[in-house]
Order: structure tokens, then C-alpha cells, then sequence
């Protein structure tokens, strides 16, 4: 006497599939077997040889569609799921695609491919590349971006590096994400005074910058604190979304009544992509996944700075930042991570105009534009013209 | 001219400190610099020599405390954070020991430590190893436990399996984390009917089994489902952290309304486990920081199943999971990914009696228990003999 029926017919299979596509670390035979093996496990994680016959083993069991050489030692193996087993629920999606399979030594995603009757279900960035250019005022050239800091400032002298990234020519100024709520600097002080700046020194100057206050904190505070952010003059939102989780961020993003450009950072997301055999492509998350979470801006570090992407890597981010996904919009690709006036051509001819550089600390330096003293408006000014001719004289790179 | 204060007063620091322990790969030399650079990349994120003089490079600054070496190739490098800027809040904490880290090659946070300022903020799990063993009537005995499988079935041929293993003497049912609200698949349909099964059983045979439903959705449902399962008769809450985000399974845990057990899955957690070198080490991710984030019972891959965990780094799960930490209670390690009668031994071996071993669609079997047909309710009364024999004849492994 079994427990379970003798034969299943599972209904609403709308015969639609998800396509993702693994890296799986072997020969041709291995690759096979590991593929089936994720087929299974991703979806009835049971012996295939127990399941009932019927629509499990021929539906909701995924399918290995193919399998191609990706270099000598590695090979490309692609699984299809049914649409209905994610449904338009971001967690379920990442679940399916990638759940166990995180366990798995010698496996990395590294693309998905959604059919109509799951992608339409994500709305992705509100904004989007040109929603970002038509509130900043600046269709045709690169962006320039900045974070407040130093941790440990209290309100008004963070309001004051925000005013002087403003008026330097700054479009988006970030809170650092190590700004949160704390003893020494509490968030509705910081908002107030960093937002009230940034519209001060907007309306002084004629600019456009938005301020993105950091709204990743506890998870019973986040939707509070973003509608409490916008209401102390904040115009975007900055979210961990590997910390509060990829699909607090989309909830905000959806939040109609917030309505506010989403810039989505990096923290705690590295393990994702720290082994080159396991994890997730660089450009499936930082480009697809944070669209399908709903980022307008996709922050991430840059090659040549102190962490460690390669270029190609961040080309690859760029690109899923502004390749097609369902009706999605795109999102702006945000370099960051240390770029100076030395790396800034490479980086220029890497991303081109269709990027937010993220220059943090180093625009207090002084001398950052040949400047004997360090003048934080200036050097902001000096750097966005840094970037336009950059940017003009881009060669495109093939390395 | 700048726009940073020339000396800087940081106020309400206690001195109290975070102690972060990172492996870095690396001499002696290239660790201290690794270090330093972690100590400022972690918290104020901005060129050492361009701070303000005063509270900012002396206290809000980390600091390398100890170094020492770790084999041939590694150090463990120490870094103490002052305990404000995390607060209590487990957002704010991984950020600040592991945010920007997590991007950095060669380094992997392998211990934390909590002054008592931050870690009494942190109530831990509601029921931890002692309120479970209560709940399941089973004080000193290890628990079984096992999956509602496989995905596709119906609310009614789910909840018969329920009942099985309830009648076959298993403590913790758990849904399968593939198990959401489906089209083919309600959530409240296989809450009810799982929940009012196990009940039965449970009257019928006098036994006391949990049933942990999956809660693990979009994240303006999760609370709202997580309280919909109580109230459709779930016993227990599964949650996989990775997935919604670590502070909303504490959010769950911590919701006195609920008072529900929580079982931590692990699926979409692997990257931080998944390079030697980078990541986050087992017995800290598995044991420790799901405790910090309330869950009672931490389900992880099982070292000689089809996960690549070893030995040695499962022990340190268990290890973290019951170890002292603050006040909160201890968490019960629950090894999972593929225990088969024949691997059992090695497992009680491993873990002893404090722990709940998950076995999955192997349960369905014929033959696990040398019978000659499937059976899941004697097949799982055989297993549950079999853990409490083996776990009686316990050989401390050296290994």
C-alpha cells in the first residue's frame, strides 16, 4: 500500500516554461547528469522512479533542453520549468531556479529566460533609464553619482556634503548604505536635513538631483521608513535588497503610493558571485535579477578598483541592466567602487554614456582635478566634466 | 575650502564592540592590510587620511584587534565595530560585518561576537531545541523529520501523506519550500487539509507531530500567510531566509501573535557557503545567524548526501546551532539531502541526539526498512527505530 495515487493529473499547465540555464563544471556525460539531477531537485526533489505517472514525471518535473560546451571543462546545460510553479512571485521564481541548486559545488546560473505569462507579471523598474534622465534633466550624457559620508557625521554636516554635491553638478546623491538609523545619527534627521539641501541648492543652481535616502533596515520598518523617507523630502530610495531580501525592494518599487526611483546596492550580495563555478552570473543578477526587483539604478563595483570584477564581468552587468526583458524597462547601470580620474576612460569605454558613475569618498580629496585644495563642489563639478569628454572620446573596448 | 567639519564629536558611543573574524588568504602582512582595509571599507567607506580628526577615525572606525595564523595560506583577522552603529537590528548587523565584504576575493567571515548592548536585542528562537522537544513530546530522543512531496500533488493526496508520516511517528512534517500557492496547488487548500490530517493522526495515535507550512512568499504576503497558516491549522512556520530575507523570518519568529515555531530552509543560501575562500563559514550562517534570526530549527545538507558539505563542517552547524549565545536558546540542527538507512549511522554518529534528521522522498521507498513493498507509515516508523537505535550506539567520530 503506497501513500500517494496511482496516477496525478495536475491541473492549469499552460505548457508555458522558464528556461534557465546552469554552468555546470564537467564533461558532456557529467553535465547531462547533473542536469537531470537539478531537473528534479529544483522541482518534486524526489525519487523520479517513485513518482506517480501522470503530469509530475511529464510536467512539473523539469527538462533538459539542451546541452552545449562552454570552453574545455565546463558545459552549458539549460532546464525548463513549468510557468505555473513560479507563477509572478519573485521568491517562487528564485526558488525554482536556484533554491537547492545554491548547494550544489560546480553550478552557477547564468541565464534565464521567462516566457509572456511570467514576465508580465513583474512590473521591473517604475522609472528606468530615460524616467532617471527625464527627472535629472539629462538625456544625452553619462550621470554622475555620489554617496554622503562619513558614517559617524550627524545630520547637518551630511545635509552639507549633499549640498555641495548638488550644486557640484551631482544627479543622484546617495545615502551611504552604512546610514541607517542609529544612536549617533537617526534617519528622520538625516532625511530631513539631507532632503531640504539637495532642494535648496536645486532650486539655487537650476539642477535636478534626487537623494536617495537608505531605507534597508528591519523588515517590519522598511515600508514605514520608505513612506516616512519620501515625506521628509527624500527622492529615491537606496536598498540592499541581498540584506532585506530581492523582493522587499520590488514591493517598494510596486508601491504606487510611493512612486519613488528605486537605486538598488550591493551589500551582502558578493557570495553570489565570489566563485567562478558556483553562484550566479554577474550579469543575470545585477542586471536581470535586480530589474525583475524593481531597480531603476544597479549599483555595483567596477573593474580595476579595490574589488574584484573583471571588465568583461561588468560588461556583462551593463548589458542585462539594458537588454530586453519582457515589456520591463531598463535600468542604469551604476559603476562604482573607487573610480578616480585615472580609471575614469576605462571605464568610460566600457559603459559609455548610458551609465551613473558612483564616485564616493575620493571626490573630498584634494587635487582630484589638479586642484591644490580639496573644495567638494569643485571637484564634483571638475569630475562630471571628467566624465562628459570621457564619454565623448569613448573607444568602444574589445578586450 | 571642505564641506567635512574640522574635528568631529560622534555622540552616545558606549564602547562596547563587535568582534568580526574574517579568514583572509594571505601572509601575515597582506592580512593586516586586508584588515585595515575591511576596518574602514565596513564603516565609513571613505579615505582614511580625509577624515574629520576626532570620534570618526577613533571609534566609528573598525579596528584589527587580533591576528593570527590559520594554517599555511590564511590569517584570522579580528575587527571590533562599535556596537551603535549595528544597533540591534539584524539588517544593520550583516551589513556592517559583511556588506561590502561580501564582494571582496579571499575573505570569508567566519566568526561573531555580540556584547551583551546587541545581543539581548535579539530574542532568538521563541521555542529553540528544549521548546521543541516539549511540543513534540520527545525529551530525550533524536526527531524525525520529513517533507510533504512531491510538488504537484493535490491538497487531499498531500495532506494522506501527512497522515502517514504522522501515524508513522514523525515529529516535524514540514511542506516542501517548492510548495507555494499554486495555480495547480493553494496554499490554503493544503494548509487545511494537511493541518486537519496530522491533527487526526495526532488524536488517533496519540503522538504530537508539528506541521511547519511553507510561508516563503512576496514580501507583502509572508506575514499575512504566516498568520493565515495558523489559523488554517499549520503548527509550524517554514521559512527560507536566503529567500524573503533573514529579519523577516526574525519578524515571524518575534510576532507574539503567532507564536509558531520556525524552521529555517536553506534553499537560495548555498553562494555564501559555496567558496572556501569567500562566503561565510557554516557553523555561523547555519547555526548562528539563523538563531539570530529566530529560527527554531535549521534545516542544512547533510555531509555523504548529494550536497557537498563535509564532515567537519556539518559538526560546525550543530556545534553553532547549540552553542551559548547571549540568552537566546539553542536551535535544533536538522540534517537533511538524502539520509538513507544506510548513511544513518555515520549521521548519529555526527550529530546525536540534538537533532531532528529530515528525511525526504527516500521515506517512500520499498524496502527501507528490508520490506518488500512501500509503505510510508512503517517505512517511517522503521526509520524513526532505526535513528533511536543508532543514535543509543553513538560513536563519538574523530574524524
Amino acid at each position: 500500500m503506497t501513500s500517494l495515487p496511482l496516477h496525478v493529473r495536475v491541473p492549469g499547465l499552460s505548457g508555458e516554461r522558464i528556461t534557465a540555464t546552469y554552468r555546470i563544471m564537467g564533461d558532456a556525460a557529467r553535465a547531462r547528469e547533473v542536469g537531470m539531477h537539478i531537473s528534479v531537485e529544483q522541482t518534486v526533489e524526489f525519487p523520479f522512479d517513485l513518482l506517480p505517472p501522470g503530469d509530475i514525471p511529464d510536467h512539473i518535473v523539469g527538462r533538459v533542453t539542451e546541452i552545449l560546451a562552454a570552453g574545455e571543462l565546463a558545459h552549458d546545460v539549460s532546464v525548463t520549468y513549468a510557468a505555473e510553479i513560479a507563477g509572478g512571485d519573485l521568491v517562487q521564481l528564485l526558488n525554482v531556479v536556484f533554491g537547492n541548486v545554491s548547494l550544489l559545488p560546480g553550478v552557477r546560473l547564468i541565464a534565464l529566460e521567462l516566457p509572456t505569462a511570467v514576465s508580465r507579471c513583474f512590473r521591473g523598474p517604475r522609472f528606468g533609464v530615460e524616467g532617471i534622465r527625464t527627472r535629472v534633466h539629462a538625456l544625452h550624457r553619462p550621470l554622475l553619482s555620489s554617496a554622503l559620508k562619513p558614517l559617524g557625521l550627524g545630520a547637518k554636516e551630511l545635509a552639507r556634503v549633499a549640498g555641495a554635491l548638488a550644486r557640484g553638478g551631482v544627479d543622484l546623491i546617495k545615502d551611504d548604505q552604512g546610514l541607517a538609523d542609529q544612536a549617533f545619527g537617526r534617519f528622520h534627521e538625516r532625511v530631513r536635513a539631507c532632503g531640504a539641501e539637495v532642494a535648496e541648492a536645486n532650486a539655487a543652481a537650476g539642477s535636478h538631483a534626487l537623494y536617495f535616502a537608505n531605507v534597508t533596515t528591519r523588515a517590519d520598518l522598511v515600508v514605514p521608513r520608505a513612506h516616512e523617507a519620501k515625506a521628509l523630502g527624500a527622492t529615491g530610495l537606496l536598498v540592499c535588497p541581498a540584506l532585506v531580501g530581492f523582493d522587499v525592494m520590488r514591493a517598494l518599487a510596486d508601491d504606487d503610493e510611493l512612486g519613488l526611483p528605486v537605486m538598488a546596492h550591493p551589500s551582502f550580495i558578493g557570495s553570489h558571485v565570489a566563485g567562478p563555478h558556483s553562484g550566479i552570473g554577474h550579469g543575470l543578477l545585477f542586471g536581470t535579477i535586480q530589474r525583475l526587483a524593481g531597480a531603476d539604478v544597479s549599483v555595483f563595483p567596477s573593474f580595476g578598483g579595490r574589488f574584484a570584477f573583471t571588465r568583461g564581468e561588468c560588461r556583462d552587468i551593463a548589458a542585462a541592466c539594458l537588454a530586453p526583458l519582457g515589456a520591463m524597462r531598463r535600468a542604469l547601470p551604476a559603476p562604482g567602487g573607487g573610480l578616480t580620474a585615472q580609471t575614469l576612460q576605462a571605464a568610460t569605454d566600457t559603459y559609455g554614456i548610458e551609465a551613473a558613475y558612483l564616485v564616493g569618498g575620493g571626490l573630498h580629496r584634494a587635487g582630484v582635478a589638479g586642484r591644490a585644495q580639496a573644495n567638494l563642489e569643485s571637484n564634483a563639478e571638475e569630475f562630471r566634466r571628467l566624465i562628459e569628454s570621457a564619454s565623448e572620446r569613448v573607444q568602444p573596448d574589445q578586450t
